[in-house]
């Protein structure tokens, strides 16, 4: 199998089997290059050791899948409590806060874990066995995780006075002819939303439901870093009559100035990523901005964020490609394009759309139902998929979450209007 | 004018200038029977004390109005800090939680000042020089200081081992003939939400729009104190699957075990009320309980919370009475009607909704843009008036709200399902 | 009886009734011109309203003395949780950070609490029965609370933007000729240390004890307030090195810049102070210090605090008289004197010595060995008394306690060092 | 060299060269076993990494020898930062809470990093330029660390379900005669205190001075884990009478109910120790206990925990030998001698004294006057060394000090009275 992150070796893949060992290597491969000493840390009760999602996503597999056969060997009765998430269904976890103490078992235990879990799956993907509706929620879910996977290496590495690349890359500036930005408008209407019976979705978005649009009108591109910067030096961090009283309160309390990993050297602004410091792409989306930042800038544009609908309307009519994990720019880069652009990848969009359950929603049966569904308060919805978003886990219904303190995820913003 | 909380002294009165005299004499009839100690003490930063609530509501009329006159004198420039609650368009706030500490000035200056707004605002009024928009903003704003009075009254009391009560009231049980929990369902389709030009409404209520509404099913009462003790004692605090993972956090950091207000004396469970430590009443509606609280209800009841829309479209075509603060009965009752019962009054329903922007939404011009927009984060909202509620602030497009953990006003659940 | 705090009115009485009237008419001369809200508000966990103390005093009396009557009716058994302090061998008291919130009882029935424990003191003291010792006790105890109600008060205050004073005061600048600071030097010599079997102590006093005094040497006059602006010029608030670690991370989190209840207002310091808002005396001691500034400052100026030992053992050659409460002037202030000056009075001097048992030391028996015993962990030694300190409460032996990052009593330093 | 912690392969050595290489040695001998992920790990902020023990103690003597040399190559400037602890004098520390964020440098890196100063040291011990003085510094600062290093790690492993050992050890139970508890008096004398000028000691141990001690009697060995088990079930932990005010509200937040690494299995009690989980010897010394637990369990036994100075006489007369470090048993155990017992190892033993100055005390120059001094404020002394502590560190005038609510060092008690 190539080394390589490339969409077509995995879920596209003409069998189950090459489907799954597809995923389960490219977990291994973003591995590559890191230490058992940067796979181990964690650096805040969000964000998880490298190591964990290693083992979580395992976990997932031999829980919900293998643990249910008869022949199958526990491969450590203590994981399941060392790498249960948040399923208090079937146990009670490890405390979150507490994963970066977990020195044992060590990487390479894990790394034996994680082959002895595939050689059981591959043996009965081979047998035919495996319940493939779970299997295919453990390939999505795995999914998830690389790109958490990521996110959290770079929280932590931020915290590292010697600034360590993650992820080598060549320069992606952007194009010398980026995009401008330009307003589309969209009159009110009646739009499917939400996912239907075909292909792979959450609960969350389920069921395809009637959704009543109003009139608006969407920006054809995200906010690039140097709006951002028009936005900083217009007070936009000290002004709080821009700011949701529950953002004032959060940036009162953490003294944002700019958005996560960015710096001041001499004369510059510089942004840590993946692929280390560099010096600020003024053409390039902003990203690492709260909900709450994003709220600001909006209000202080005279605009908004958009709704979720909006988003999943434009999104049904775009054709999924972009700046994804496989393309292994590791951070978001400017288009070059007319029309609207950046729908899919490079930033999450933060929208003004709570979390919520749509109409007919209805949990998954089992501890699945404890993925989503428990989620839903305070947090907003995020579409679009990032520079480190496996491009098959996307899709114009797909609705990430995450609270509205939040920043170490790619999250960017998009301005909407109404008309 | 006579001693009451009656709704037929108020808004609707003939003039504008009785309709001042009512509002703000009903302010002074509740603190009624109220020691200066009672009125200053603050309980919780949520909270304020009785006293600053009777300054502030006057602040209101005297920045907003009075200041905008040549020939008004200020009664106290350092008013301006102290009973200025979140407007910083207008100056620095004095520390919300410290509103305890403001000792001086006293009660009585305090109600010196009132007097001396309230001659002034007489004298404009009989001028024709007072702005009618904001004086009826100024009014409402008031009435909803009314009940923050008493609700913070009894979180204040609520700490004292000799429960004193702050109203005397009349055994107010349910009637023998307590009203059937029964369903109505509604087809789906399409329905104006929001207020329109005519009457008074908050920003937060405009604009009047179209929304696309799913086929539902709606309780015709509230749940009761009967049904939540079945909760209780089926292990609704104690099951880690009912509840929202945020809620679960929320009780496990609080502790809570029962609603807000309840204590078990032998044998019996017993609620402390505005009119004191009262037996339960297991055919009232359940109130005192926090967003988490009622989504892990209606979990556990199979059903679901309504939504938004759904309350405001059965309230639209429901006469506004109900058990309001000018009954004087200080706590939910049980109703004895059939068909949808306490859509108005008794307690404010939790939806399962967040308090977000309209489409279309414009904030208010000047300072009190501040009034509702920039609480559009985290915070969920409820309807339909409490047993504290002045009727004229209610109406169907009234949107309150609060963070899915506050429990200390008259909120309860009314359950609703898809169908 | 005259409207005086002077002392002849108190203990020195010929007769045990007549300090007993003397003592309790004091805390109420003390609580004129104060009015029923400033005295039931609660500033800090650290600080108690007014009311509660007023309370508390006389809740030592019924508790200790009265409830062991026969024919004793209690007054409110309600109170025994309220109004008890930290005695956990005689019942559970009411939450210490909550007592801003018992609004009930009023200022008036505290007051008729107070009236009614004192005519059964009176009477039993005109028949004999009291317990002479626990009496005494109680006397002092109410003298400790005496000044904790004015330093209180003064703490409630400054959170206050009108400023009010506590106390009426003519200005008592320092002499024109203040006293210079000088030094006196002892030598090693095994001295008597702790309280001996005449008159009233303490049981940390005790027993006397021999100490080996290592020679040393000792300021002549407290540091005053232009010493202090020094130090703050010379970088003393913003200097790592001249801090303990634990002084320097309080600084940090508190961002102490100044004494407690400084304020630069144009081109000049004022302080708060119980007469209100005052131009900073330059004369004046210091007060108002942690003992982390108190060390900072004399680790600046090359010397150290003194050891406990050290000043008591010059406060026995000292005569008692000084700047104490019956003085009323309410404040610090300069001495002229030569020789050693202000051992007694005016500013609480804190010494480098952790709060430890003596060598032998006992514990009273029964609910008040909780008085003192209990609290000997992290709290250093404070010697002489204070502007706000009724001077009988005053004598060489006394040591008095607090932690090293309080601030809001009249705490003061002088140099000493070794020789 | 010889694979040992023997300590005549340390300071005793004939010359400085062997004796730095020793005790240089012996910090690689303790890290054996141990992976890179457990090496990196921080389980508190109170504790370091074992990388980090490994990195600062080489930084140490880079810092403050090497760098003052003309022909040193720094190794890497950022390990300024990364590898202060808290000298604040040569520069500012990289946060201490995070020093488990550290992935890079590796694991292997700091190796490099201790092999290069080492040659530095070793070709500077050659050609004599190293700093003697200094030099001895940075050996005993190593030696604490050696005792920190695996006490961090203990710490650390104790989260770990899967309960792993850090060292092995055959089993150390204590001897079928265990020493009785018995208790010798002495005489009221004035005794020298403090380390005179021969041989090593920290400032703080310094100068020797005269000390008048006052009677008292001390137990002949510390209190073992049987006894403490007859504390537990007499309420020990559940009696706030028996506790310092501070020890009883950290019981509150912590939930204390035995000794740190306590676990209740089927019937027994086992403790967690570096050599793994075991059955609770009943003869051992108890360990891993507060200030506050020890003075609680000297309440309840009618008696109080020594002063230094008592420990300090003691020490002085008795043989410096014991269960140390070098003894490789990894835990504390029971002695069966007759007379004074186990004054020197086994555990640390709480004093009553806070550490505080001596008289005449003066801190080191330049930033080594950070070492102590600083810490001089709400900590207690502790006497005599532990199972973990080398013996070389140990001396009659040593004094150890931690925070009273710190229980992850061997900290043990033994009870001493007035006679």
């Amino acid at each position: 199998m190539a080394d390589t992150l490339n969409a077509e070796t995995t879920l596209q893949s003409p069998s189950r089997l090459s489907a799954f060992r597809a995923v389960r290597q490219r977990s291994m491969l973003l591995a590559e290059g890191l230490s058992a000493e940067d796979l181990a840390a964690q650096s805040m009760a969000d964000a998880s050791p490298g190591k964990w999602h290693l083992a979580h996503t395992s976990w997932f597999f031999e829980k919900f899948i293998l643990r249910e056969q008869s022949d199958y060997q526990c491969f450590n009765p203590v994981f399941d409590e060392l790498f249960n998430s948040y399923y208090l269904s079937v146990g009670q976890p490890y405390a979150r806060p507490q994963r970066g103490l977990i020195t044992r078992p060590s990487l390479q235990e894990v790394l034996d874990y994680r082959a002895y879990v595939d050689e059981y799956m591959v043996r009965g993907l081979e047998r035919g066995v495996i319940d493939d509706g779970v299997m295919t929620v453990g390939l999505h879910h795995e999914m998830q995780h690389q790109e958490l996977f990521l996110t959290d290496l770079l929280h932590l590495f931020s915290h590292n006075p010697l600034k360590p690349a993650v992820k080598k890359s060549d320069s992606h500036r952007g194009p010398a002819d980026a995009a401008a930005l330009q307003w589309q408008t969209f009159d009110e209407q009646i739009i499917p939303i939400g996912a239907g019976s075909e292909g792979f979705s959450y609960d969350c978005e389920r069921p395809n439901h009637r959704h009543l649009l109003s009139a608006f009108a969407l920006a054809t591109r995200p906010i690039n870093n140097a709006e951002w910067l028009e936005f900083m030096s217009d007070g936009g961090y000290t002004t709080p009559l821009l700011w949701l009283s529950d953002g004032w309160a959060c940036l009162q309390k953490t003294g944002w100035r700019a958005p996560a990993y960015w710096q001041q050297a001499d004369n510059e602004w510089q942004q840590f990523g993946l692929d280390g410091l560099q010096t600020l792409d003024p053409k390039a989306p902003v990203t690492h901005i709260s909900y709450y930042e994003a709220q600001a800038f909006a209000h202080w544009a005279g605009k908004r964020l958009p709704r979720e609908q909006e988003l999943e309307f434009i999104a049904q009519q775009t054709a999924r490609s972009g700046n994804f994990l496989e393309q292994e720019r590791w951070r978001p880069c400017a288009s070059s394009g007319t029309g609207m652009q950046q729908i899919y990848g490079d930033v999450w969009e933060w929208t003004q759309s709570a979390f919520l359950p749509y109409p007919g929603f209805v949990a998954e049966q089992g501890a699945l139902g404890e993925y989503n569904g428990k989620f839903m308060s305070r947090q907003f919805v995020l579409k679009g998929g990032s520079c480190v978003t496996p491009i098959e886990q996307m899709r114009a219904s797909y609705r990430n979450f995450f609270y509205p303190h939040q920043r170490w995820q790619f999250t960017g913003l998009r301005l909407a209007s109404d008309v």
